[in-house]
């Protein structure tokens, strides 16, 4: 790393530049995968020079760390409707805005197979993207625990993940389209599978 | 298409050759992915001339295809316990062995990458894995329904996509190891998700 004297530093980060490279960033990711990603061709498609990149992130894969953890984190299911079947409807809805999002389908699944190579987006992946996704989702259940809709003893970790997996392996794995009635069927079965108790 | 003259066509097919080079694209999938996998690399890990490979198949992504799929759908749930927990339990087992597979836990995250940019490997996971496996585990069901153990109106579709989801979810997305007894986790939270009864 290099030293630099910049008493003011974060006045030289313009938040429009920032936004600009990290459109750049999803772009390219979409378009070229982590792997043949390069900082020219983000700097070039966000115009500006390389060093603005650099003066934002050490490394690529810092950039791409933290671009990605961002939108996704930004997206992290958080409802709080008052009701179990509330929070698991707008929070299945959520989870499948994100993994359906135009840029986001192409990334996640490349930055999925990299991992099964690759230790360090494998890391990003559990600490900066899943990690504090589910650290947001995790009070839904809680809540509806101390509502008495949610037995005690439920494996919260297995909860979240049936929020997810059915959406990931419908519409990206086995890329089929949805009926209209997939998320309340997702929801539905989810609040089945948890032993869900509704409440007056 | 060339065309050959070759009236004992599958007697020059030596099985030994053929299972040769199944290994070496199962091998050299895992290691480059789809995309970088060449026929000389294959031809060459096999210890056979690339003449051997345009034998069989007309094309790398035919080739590809039919040594993806043997895979997958050779390793197809069809239990036939004579109950549902029983049949839902060795097909999560074999789907998660399928998912773990050490070289296969490396090749379908890739193709399902790829299939997010290119529709060949898309249609493949349909129509030559997805599809084939489905129709093999469908019968389980089927069973379970006519036993009284399910609801005639289950959605089997969703179904099967909750014995694969989650198991494709912690360790392949997610990367975490699972509990000792993550499998009957799954296995008692579908049978839940699905409304099943005991029969007698």
């Amino acid at each position: 790393m290099t030293t630099r004297r910049t008493p003011t530093g974060a006045a030289v980060l313009q938040p429009d530049v920032t936004q600009a490279i990290t459109e750049a960033v999803l772009d390219e990711l979409a378009e070229v995968g982590y792997g043949r990603l390069s900082m020219e061709a983000v700097a070039k498609r966000a115009g500006v020079g390389k060093s603005a990149l650099y003066r934002r992130w050490r490394s690529k894969h810092e950039m791409i760390s933290a671009v990605v953890s961002e939108f996704s984190v930004s997206r992290a299911p958080t409802s709080d409707t008052g009701s179990l079947r509330g929070d698991l409807r707008e929070s299945i809805q959520a989870v499948y805005d994100w993994l359906t999002h135009p840029r986001f389908a192409r990334i996640l699944p490349d930055l999925i197979a990299e991992s099964a190579r690759d230790p360090e987006p494998a890391d990003d992946l559990r600490s900066r993207i899943g990690g504090p996704r589910r650290d947001a989702a995790r009070p839904l259940f809680e809540r509806a625990i101390q509502r008495g809709e949610l037995p005690a003893d439920i494996d919260v970790e297995l909860a979240m993940d049936l929020l997810a997996a059915p959406i990931y392996w419908r519409l990206v794995v086995r890329r089929e389209p949805p009926s209209p009635d997939f998320l309340d069927q997702v929801t539905e079965h989810v609040l089945r599978a948890l032993g869900a108790r509704p409440v007056d």
